[in-house]
């Protein structure tokens, strides 16, 4: 049947209004200027995907980088009887599936978003692994143009440019309006054209209200070969459909009470619910099959390379450089392990992967709020991205990390040269807020390696966990301290020295890990016995092996090249914080400083001397 | 004297190689490149600054957002005679001055860099200081071609250009090679004049290594009037001047051991020392009066808006609405007070401020990156910057948080929308790891208001307070408790509930304290005294208090609307953590969802009901 698209939109809309003025807030004039668009998309015969099987690999993907256009979204899926009238009512009420921004609880979202500025970095993630896996599937983008301004659309914009992806199709709907006024170009189109045509990208400029404009640049776009990732620029008018919202300024955000609505509807006039039974999506294409997409790849020619990584007792390595062997070696096995990078590859030894698989590693860039979106892109098509940066340089993407736990992704993320241990290049490239930062994440693993084969083992860990993992690697070398063979365990920790006359307890982890094991040398030879816990995971804590600690010495003192707020010593008060216990904490406390790791391991005492000082002043 | 620019510019690629030879570690490829353009800047005739006062107002501004050419920096003031050989041999050194990237030791440096893509967003807040102020200095950034893919670049471009900051010059060393290889457009400067053309910028490209065409671009730059920022991208070779250094791919970051140094300068020749004491820079222009100043601004007509901000007890008004008044009552009072906000003055409240006071406010669009740094580079120009949005969203900027804290800003943030408790619009827009993210930043304020006269009293505090400050605001009403005339103080509390019998203390504040003094009501009845601790600081905290409560009652509770991790239980955890002391937290465990603020506090168990259980557990 021939659709007709004034007819959906007509719909479409009237579920937008109804929805959301029942649900008594949201985003409707948000709704209402995109609404045109992504009708023409999904019933303009372009959309192509399998409505019983959202997860099909080659089902086109579509991002709502506008998240609070969200009832957009469910009403589109509603015209194609996926979502009931029902359903719909249940809008932003508490356990609905219909939250007030798209998270993973509705089946067709690709990704949670709500913070602006995020979609177009997830869509070229799920665009680099059509790329990858030989797919002709297409991802769709929608953007409002408020959201512009964020740096990371700009981070996106170059990175899929650089990349070619062909595949990759951006939606701006520019009403012109944010949330409390215009936006810096308003309705000037043109000047975004020059910007993405700039960019790279293949640019068109519509009218996003006129079907036949819109039809006709979805057609240019997704015919033309070029190599370059396409953009569609649309004018639209907030709350398009209703006059008395039409490009008003004071309707960002609020919903349509009982009477405006009756005014609303009538403007609107009768709509047909009968079409949801009879509209369709375009089927995707079959996929091809594994082989065929290995055979292309590097996978099968490279899997020789795999050998057994293992560090040797007393042998010195630092837990970066370990990092990329472990990398190589389990990448060898998993065909889905997938490394990004933000141009610093060679310091924290992600190059180490892509000289193996370079197949599966994309240079990302100095760009990390893009970076970790891709991951997510990437983590939502079935990959396990491991992401590495400066542990300092993650706090950039904080953001970006927060959205990808929401979308439940499985991502691994690795931040070197933490602490003050670093040395001469000093603060601002010294990660020292990284476990605060991590420890936040809803659901997250938190674990940091002293040694090159504890390194291997977390990274495997890491790697099978389905939520967002973070691995702290370590500048200098530190000497192996495991056998290869060593169990480790998320949630676990090793009690390395113990005795029967232990009188205090030393939890640390990671470079200072050795100061502890220096102390205690120390110490024994005072009579002292200490005993030293590697807490190598932080999040979770092995609750027990602590407990036991507390109870049986006078004190446990956590030491670590980290700020206080929020890093190992909190984790472990808050976890004793309801027992008879006394902690301490030694920890980056001063301003920090250029000099040489062991100068500032003296300065911020958190070095060996420090640790026999506490010791013995809290013994004494 | 007609000064040799060559000659001066081979003195400075001599310091700057000997220095870092000596310091061991460093970038002096990359300082070479950038030698000549800044060789120019200096004794080109074009700089201003009165060397003998750093802080002039209306000395020129230089940032070097590629803070990793740090040794170009301290060489261009040696050759000025105000750095010695034996200050530049202490480079990278403890306790030096002379920084791996610059901080505020050195006098000359205008803010920490090196954490990259932050430099262009400071010299837009010293150039739109130099606007507001009418003075007319210049603000000058260099910047590495690698950071260029950063977002946060982008938004600079594009708030720069929509506040037509004519006083901003970016010079651009485009060396094409990133720390592990060519950058994404590597030579292709065509690209990048299309890019900064787009984006409104006077663009020039240049060779970076000639003489007469960087001096002609600084003289057509810096006498145009166009109402446009200014670009100069510089064709460079990373390692100029150094045969075997020039273009060459794995010389990032490493320094010159001995042989090669002797044979890099026997290349570049024999320099004069006797440079340093002839050369100046030019005098800045004088500064207008205070009057001149304020004559053309809004403030003097409106001192007169100046009112009384008092809440009675009992009235309901959320913290974020009281945050807006209490900016309007301050900054009638104080005329250095600024404020920025993203897009969301009208739910953050910082409308209230821009109605009264247009002048100093400034709309920084969805560009939070930027924001930050702007509010960096107004601080250091002497201003207050209160910078406001979604608490969710400020976790977009923490590397620029963590940047200004280390170039030592007294900057206040504010997120408002903290918590679950903000109800239907879900997870994506609730601001639960904000208190952890600002914990973490050193020597931090953190504070957060129960109601609109503690908003009032802890605004004027974070004015006062000389580092970064955050203010965490509700979206919901609240029923004011304090009288206004109640004393707040940093490092306070406020115990609302005690007596002689008190069995338990309840710890929390901003929306949940209602929440405490709720359970203490019930508890009351039953017979149960529970004291009551508004914990309105929460860094500093309240030891004393808190130590008291220890002892005093059998248990602590802290209950907040933040995840558990970082937030307000870690750090009284941590403030009792060597005492014998039982603490248990009532946070956000549970994936956060929309709902209605009542359904979601119930559903994490941050409600009265959820605090009594807790209660009658622990006595029972």
């Amino acid at each position: 049947m021939k659709k007709d698209l004034k007819e959906i939109a007509r719909l479409i809309r009237y579920y937008i209004l109804t929805s959301s003025a029942k649900a008594g807030s949201g985003h409707p004039s948000s709704c209402l200027s995109a609404t045109d668009l992504l009708t023409t998309l999904f019933h303009g015969n372009f959309f192509r995907a399998n409505l019983a099987e959202p997860s099909y690999p080659n089902n086109d993907r579509l991002i709502f980088s506008k998240g609070h256009a969200a009832p957009l979204l469910y009403s589109l899926y509603l015209t194609l009887n996926q979502v009931s009238e029902e359903e719909l009512e249940t809008l932003r009420k508490f356990k609905s599936n219909f939250e007030g921004h798209p998270t993973y609880k509705f089946k067709y979202t690709e990704a949670a978003t709500g913070s602006l500025g995020q979609g177009l970095g997830v869509g070229l993630g799920f665009a680099l692994n059509a790329k990858y896996a030989k797919l002709d599937y297409r991802s769709f983008v929608l953007l409002g143009d408020s959201e512009i301004t964020e740096g990371s659309i700009w981070e996106a914009l170059e990175i899929a440019s650089y990349y070619q992806l062909d595949n990759l199709i951006a939606i701006v709907d520019v009403n012109g309006l944010g949330q409390r006024g215009k936006t810096t170009q308003a309705d000037n189109l043109e000047n975004y054209q020059r910007k993405s045509e700039a960019f790279g990208w293949q640019t068109l400029l519509v009218d996003g209200h006129n079907f036949e404009e819109i039809t006709a640049a979805y057609q240019e776009l997704l015919t033309t070969k070029n190599q370059k990732p396409k953009i569609i620029w649309a004018k639209t008018k907030k709350g398009k459909g209703v006059s008395f919202l039409e490009d008003a300024e004071n309707w960002h955000g609020k919903v349509l009470k009982s009477a405006e609505l009756e005014e609303a509807l009538k403007e609107l006039g009768s709509v047909d619910k009968s079409l949801v039974k009879q509209l369709f999506l375009r089927e995707p294409t079959s996929v091809p099959s594994a082989a065929d997409i290995d055979s292309n790849n590097s996978f099968e020619r490279e899997k020789e390379q795999e050998k057994e990584v293992k560090h040797r007792i007393g042998e010195k390595i630092s837990t970066r450089e370990a990092y990329g062997q472990a990398l190589v070696a389990l990448g060898a096995k998993e065909k889905d392990l997938f490394v990004l990078d933000a141009e610093t590859s060679n310091s924290t030894f992600a190059i180490t992967f892509k000289n193996v698989f370079p197949e599966r590693f994309f240079e990302m860039f100095i760009a990390e709020q893009n970076m970790v979106s891709v991951a997510l892109g990437l983590a939502k098509s079935g990959k396990k991205p491991f992401v590495s940066t400066f542990s300092a340089f993650l706090t950039r993407a904080y953001d970006q990390i927060r959205m990808a736990a929401y979308s439940k992704a499985g991502i691994t993320f690795t931040g070197s040269h933490c602490g003050v241990s670093i040395g001469q290049d000093g603060s601002s490239q010294m990660g020292l807020e990284d476990l605060a930062l991590f420890r936040s994440i809803l659901d997250s693993v938190v674990l940091y390696p002293a040694d090159g084969n504890a390194t291997r083992a977390l990274v495997e860990l890491a790697y099978e966990n389905p939520n967002i993992s973070y691995i702290r690697t370590t500048r200098s070398n530190t000497p192996v301290i495991y056998e290869k063979e060593e169990n480790f365990e998320i949630g676990g920790s090793k009690t390395l020295k113990t005795s029967l006359e232990d009188s205090i307890t030393l939890v640390s982890a990671g470079i200072t890990l050795f100061e502890a094991l220096e102390a205690h040398k120390k110490l024994a030879q005072d009579g002292i016995f200490a005993r030293v816990i590697d807490l190598y995971s932080i999040k979770p804590l092995d609750q027990a092996v602590l407990i036991k600690a507390a109870q049986e010495t006078k004190a446990i003192i956590v030491i670590e090249d980290h700020y206080q707020e929020g890093g190992i010593f909190e984790a472990v008060c808050s976890e004793l914080a309801s027992l008879n216990s006394r902690v301490y904490s030694l920890s980056v406390k001063k301003e920090p400083m250029s000099g040489k790791p062991e100068e500032l391991l003296e300065y911020e005492e958190i070095d060996s001397k420090a640790i026999i000082k506490k010791v013995k002043s809290l013994l004494n």
